[in-house]
């Protein structure tokens, strides 16, 4: 059995809402048992409109909210019954094998970091997030769990993403690189001159393809892109951005009038279907990866879609053990030293 | 008279479109007196083809091209009479009042510092550039002139950006940000948590708003964001990357099928005025500001209409004195010290 925990309800949308998608992914997959983790009348009640395994399918209390806007470490202190505090405690106690929230991404770090705790060996577990790129996606690590880097904490996101990208994501010899500002080895600040000869020089890193730009993350030229935190969340933030403000241009030039209306009208569906691509509701969230524990960050606004799909993906860790396998990453390194 | 130079020789597309703009320029603009830089044969013969005031036109004869590939300042060594350099000796000879130069950026970046030279009091000069956003542009510096930066490089940042949002940009009160992984002060690395104070504290510095998230470049609420050169290329090419990423995805749905096709073929002129917005080519080029002569860094695959526009800027520029204006606002940082 794949045990997994879901909060359900320190998201943007509704717990009935998230809940559908847990319940979706429960009926597909007959190995999966779900903790719910949130009010218990409101789970209960919403639980109560539908049909389920209910063999497979836990309640866990929690009745305080960490919200968006509260300071992470203070709220995990202060909410002590909080669906993160909640969901960190059942996967330290190993209740669960992982536990997802779209919660305050700080919050949630916070408890993996400190709740569940590091893998030995581990300097600073980074978020990776799967960017859409023209053939398939780029994970890119680190995200913003860690805002100054040093050259150490970069190769062992090589490690940990070379891993993820093999195993989760199903890519043979998965191609590394360096986020910089041009392509030559000498180009950069001190944290990517430093970084590029740690990358080049460990034989565990199989395939380091050297540095790529920020457009390159779209391309098809590269798997993995390490970066430190600050820049990670800077460009995942600007591609947000960039996608929103692109579309809003589209959808005005749609406007225009009576014919261009009707144009839009017949392209939508292929429109829908292209623009899926950029949906990080298809990507199931961001693992932390480096902790004892599998803790899935997701989008503050995820759906019922997004929830589901969080839940495959974690489902699929759990089952390429991607804990221990980075448990024993860096055991060996420890042995090495 | 206002006197501008351009090397019509190092873009990526051919001089004869490249002076296909700068005739336009030439033509619209009574005032203003024309360089052209390049091969004398190759600019001449496209100019015999067509009329326009061969008194405010001249032609400047340099036989080497830097190519986007060379090491810059190697390159402006080496090649003694590439376009960039004679450019630049215009510049310095107050021959002309501007340079536009779509050639190889560090090259043109370098030869401004190097042979132009900076303002007195200016530290690091940074590349500004207009990102479209969602009504009117969000200019950013610095874009890749300055990999490693101090706070007080940002805060002159924000200072020089200041003098062009409001002369050439013609914004009044400008609002200043400064690029961040959140909004509260206490965000970010430790560069940004120094250059936030100075922000902050610095009168002149009129409408400092905070820290702003890459997601912001492309809202409403900026005019100017701060940021490293290292950061500010990533987001730049970031941009570009996702930009014609998305475009690739919109251009797939249209040709799913025939009914698709059709729909797309109506569309066409309205989309294209919608996307004209996040068009380079309206926004004239990069100025590098806090040198002792203007210098602006073109798009390496500039068009007629990209020149164009770059003149017209560049024109603004000179008619607002924005590099006298930088000199007395840092000659009186100079007094203060």
């Amino acid at each position: 059995m794949y045990k997994i925990a879901v909060d359900v309800m320190s998201g943007e949308k509704k717990a009935e809402e998230l809940i559908k998608g847990a319940l979706k992914a429960l009926a597909e997959e007959k190995e999966l048992e779900l903790t719910l983790i949130g009010e218990y009348d409101i789970i209960s009640q919403e639980l109560a409109k539908t049909d389920f395994d209910s063999n497979r399918l836990k309640i866990e209390k929690a009745d305080q909210i960490i919200t968006m806007d509260e300071s992470p470490v203070k709220a995990l202190r202060k909410k002590k019954n909080s669906t993160v505090n909640v969901g960190a405690k059942l996967l330290r106690k190993k209740e669960v094998e992982a536990f997802i929230s779209p919660g305050n991404t700080g919050s949630v770090m916070a408890a993996g970091l400190l709740k569940v705790g590091r893998v030995k060996g581990v300097l600073r577990p980074p978020i990776a997030i799967q960017f859409p790129a023209i053939n398939g996606s780029t994970l890119i690590l680190d995200n913003g769990a860690n805002t100054n880097c040093s050259p150490e904490n970069l190769e062992q996101f090589a490690l940990m993403g070379q891993l993820y990208a093999e195993k989760v994501m199903k890519i043979d010899n998965p191609r590394i690189a360096l986020l910089n500002i041009g392509e030559e080895k000498t180009k950069g600040n001190k944290l990517t001159k430093a970084s590029y000869e740690l990358l080049n020089n460990n034989p565990k890193i199989k395939n380091f393809i050297g540095n790529v730009e920020g457009r390159d993350i779209f391309s098809e030229k590269v798997d993995i892109i390490v970066t430190d935190g600050f820049v990670g969340n800077i460009v995942l933030k600007t591609t947000e951005g960039a996608a929103s403000f692109f579309l809003e241009l589209i959808k005005d030039s749609f406007k225009t009038n009576l014919l261009s209306k009707l144009a839009a009208f017949i392209l939508k569906p292929y429109l829908k279907k292209s623009l899926d691509k950029i949906d990080y509701r298809q990507y199931g969230g961001a693992p932390l990866l480096g902790v004892k524990g599998l803790v899935v960050i997701s989008h503050g606004s995820s759906d019922s879609t997004a929830i589901y799909n969080a839940i495959k993906a974690a489902k699929k860790s759990i089952e390429e053990n991607m804990v221990e396998l980075i448990k024993s990453e860096f055991a060996k390194n420890e042995e090495l030293e």
